[in-house]
């Protein structure tokens, strides 16, 4: 029997990422309203000044500030009116001492100004306008070129787009941009007990999960799923299906058969079909220690556990930081909810662990509760919110330690 | 002047969930393919028994446990191989004392099994397996039903769908499944100022960002943007385009003309359109005091703060709520990441403060660190990884306070 040559978690991620540094996706030209959640391919800098021209930060009167030097509700200063600065409108006057425009926030500020009062501090009195109290110079405006200038680098290249970063898009006239594709994913899934979803369930035969939770996981993900099978397990079978899947994808996600037992054949297969092959099988982890990795040509195969826990936590460590952190340039980070340990959680040095937990709140605090359940089953992800890392130095965790979930 | 008549944070919360709690969004029945990120409409229940059969969780030999208590490496006990059970094929054989079946991993245990050795323990001997380590009773069997029974609820309504849940569905049989449709956003940004972003930018004009962000953002939460529109500061226009925008969506998003300037007709339009109106104008919260929420028949119609921060701001706060927690009936979980804050923020108590902030590793410590910038500036948003609460009666915060950050 093979024995396993395992790396430990970070030193299958260094692996990977030497593998597959060098691979760059495409790039694709797509509406800034369709790109929340992509990846921008390069720097995004500003080509105009934001804002073009000094304008109002409140709906207020444009003035000179020393005109309003110790206004006050009792003493007011009085300034004269001289007229609205439409919203959209160019203001090409001169503002000169004793003057004041009325200027709506956003609007552009007479030329000399140099403070906003704001109209709840003002009162109208027939032609002169009220000031109860003063501005600063530079106060309530926001002067041409302060947001953004032009030439300024915006967004680095594998920046995720947010709703703001959109907006800000927007805001500087971009409305076309360079993303990269979308990761191709193929989906394989093998075993002679596998049936789909639908299909009628015979004894000895297992409904095929693993097809549709790692396919949600890559949607997830922001990649698209261009292949998904069901594979018996025949070797010549799998070949063929993995073979054709390396050729569509950048990603192939091959689950089941990377345990030690009879029929496993992804390890074979994957060296059988080309260079360099499988790079790492056994990885120092729990659960997923009998992962497999490797390259064929420019596409990543990945053989995952076949039980849908394992599989899955093997999918968010490896396969994720694949496509995020590798393929995308992501610079991620990670949020988490922090609670005390309900009960000791045993575990062995020299593995990370990752152990299943749900999030209660008892009296103020926030507990963080171990879902137990037998390797296989199913209803554990289901039922846990999150997960706990406990590192591979650790000897498992005790009852009341502070742990941070990662959210699942 | 009109005075704002503001509402606390929590008191605007509660008015929206009793205004909106009654009104349901309509079913669709979609591939479970399809289905990550979408809200379960209904308690959906297990339909079969997972597994439907006692199956192995490793590779290795069915066994009475009996017959291995006190094997050794040193000290095996030997026992009678009598076949494999295939993967996916009905085991009817039922395992006799002394005897032994080879089974994978997820394949169906012979009657009479009650306990599995994993084949790293064992050694074949001609005929006979050589077991060099004792199993408990139970021990690597996944009984039937105990992962799942018949009947069990699963999700509760209003489940957010993760990869997990889709494989676990996929894992019961079932193929397709009711979810909430998608709630429907119009949204409108009102200014004469106003021009898309590709249209050239004369002085005092600003490229429209509040559209593309809010956009983004309403995408982001699982709706579908059905309407955009620029409207000019004109009464009849907005009226007409926000009582389509009602007819067509769930929710109206109009940014812009709520604050207490000219032109902002927002508020009377909504009540000028139909029952009952405009519930909430002003909250105590910064930024994005003048807000407005108003219900027309059953649309809600939210008035935001032109200004690209305030609006995102509010959106978070408020819209947000509204879509996920009353329309998806979501139980949403909060992450976050901490950090100690680097400098004091001064707050005034009485209203709710967010803050922007970034986060910075420094010395192994997480920092988080206040984006300076001005009301408007949409660099701010754009730099900012999170925001940080400063609750209404908190007097703001102290550096080195530690702070929980939500990211954006």
């Amino acid at each position: 029997m093979e024995l396993l040559n395992t790396v430990t978690v970070q030193e299958a991620k260094n692996k990977i990422k030497e593998e597959f540094n060098e691979i760059s996706l495409k790039t694709e030209k797509i509406n800034i309203l369709d790109a929340v959640g992509r990846h921008v391919s390069n720097s995004i800098v500003a080509s105009i000044d934001v804002p073009g021209f000094n304008r109002s930060t409140v709906d207020g009167y444009a003035v000179i500030s020393k005109d309003t030097f110790g206004a006050s509700e009792s003493i007011p200063s009085f300034l004269k009116y001289k007229g609205n600065i439409e919203m959209g409108a160019k203001a090409e006057v001169v503002l000169k001492p004793g003057e004041c425009y009325y200027v709506p926030t956003g609007g552009m500020l007479p030329i000399g100004t140099d403070g906003v009062v704001m109209i709840e501090y003002t009162e109208t009195l027939g032609n002169e306008i009220c000031i109860q109290k003063p501005t600063a110079p530079g106060q309530n405006i926001l002067k041409k070129d302060e947001d953004l200038k032009n030439g300024e680098v915006i967004f680095k290249k594998g920046h995720k787009l947010r709703p703001q970063d959109i907006g800000m898009l927007a805001g500087i006239g971009i409305g076309n941009i360079d993303v990269y594709e979308k990761v191709k994913v193929s989906i394989v899934s093998t075993g002679d007990e596998l049936v789909s979803p639908t299909e009628e369930l015979k004894p000895g035969k297992i409904k095929d999960m693993n097809t549709y939770s790692l396919s949600a996981a890559s949607v997830e993900d922001g990649c698209i799923v261009v292949e998904r099978a069901i594979v018996k397990d025949d070797r010549d079978l799998l070949k063929a299906k993995i073979e054709e899947c390396a050729n569509n994808s950048h990603v192939v996600l091959v689950s089941g058969g990377s345990s030690m037992g009879n029929k496993d054949y992804t390890k074979d297969v994957i060296n059988d079909i080309g260079y360099p092959g499988v790079f790492i099988h056994g990885i120092s982890i729990k659960p997923g220690k009998p992962t497999i990795i490797g390259r064929i040509n420019n596409t990543a195969v990945f053989g995952l556990p076949g039980q849908p826990v394992s599989a899955l936590v093997i999918y968010k460590v490896f396969v994720s930081f694949l496509i995020k952190e590798i393929y995308y340039n992501e610079k991620s980070l990670n949020q988490y909810v922090e609670g005390e340990i309900s009960s000791n959680i045993p575990s062995a040095p020299g593995r990370e662990h990752y152990v299943m937990v749900n999030i209660k709140e008892e009296k103020g605090k926030t507990i963080i509760e171990p879902v137990y359940g037998k390797s296989g089953m199913l209803s554990m992800m289901a039922k846990a919110r999150g997960s706990v890392r406990i590192d591979t130095n650790a000897e498992g965790l005790v009852k009341g330690d502070v742990v941070k979930v990662s959210i699942l």
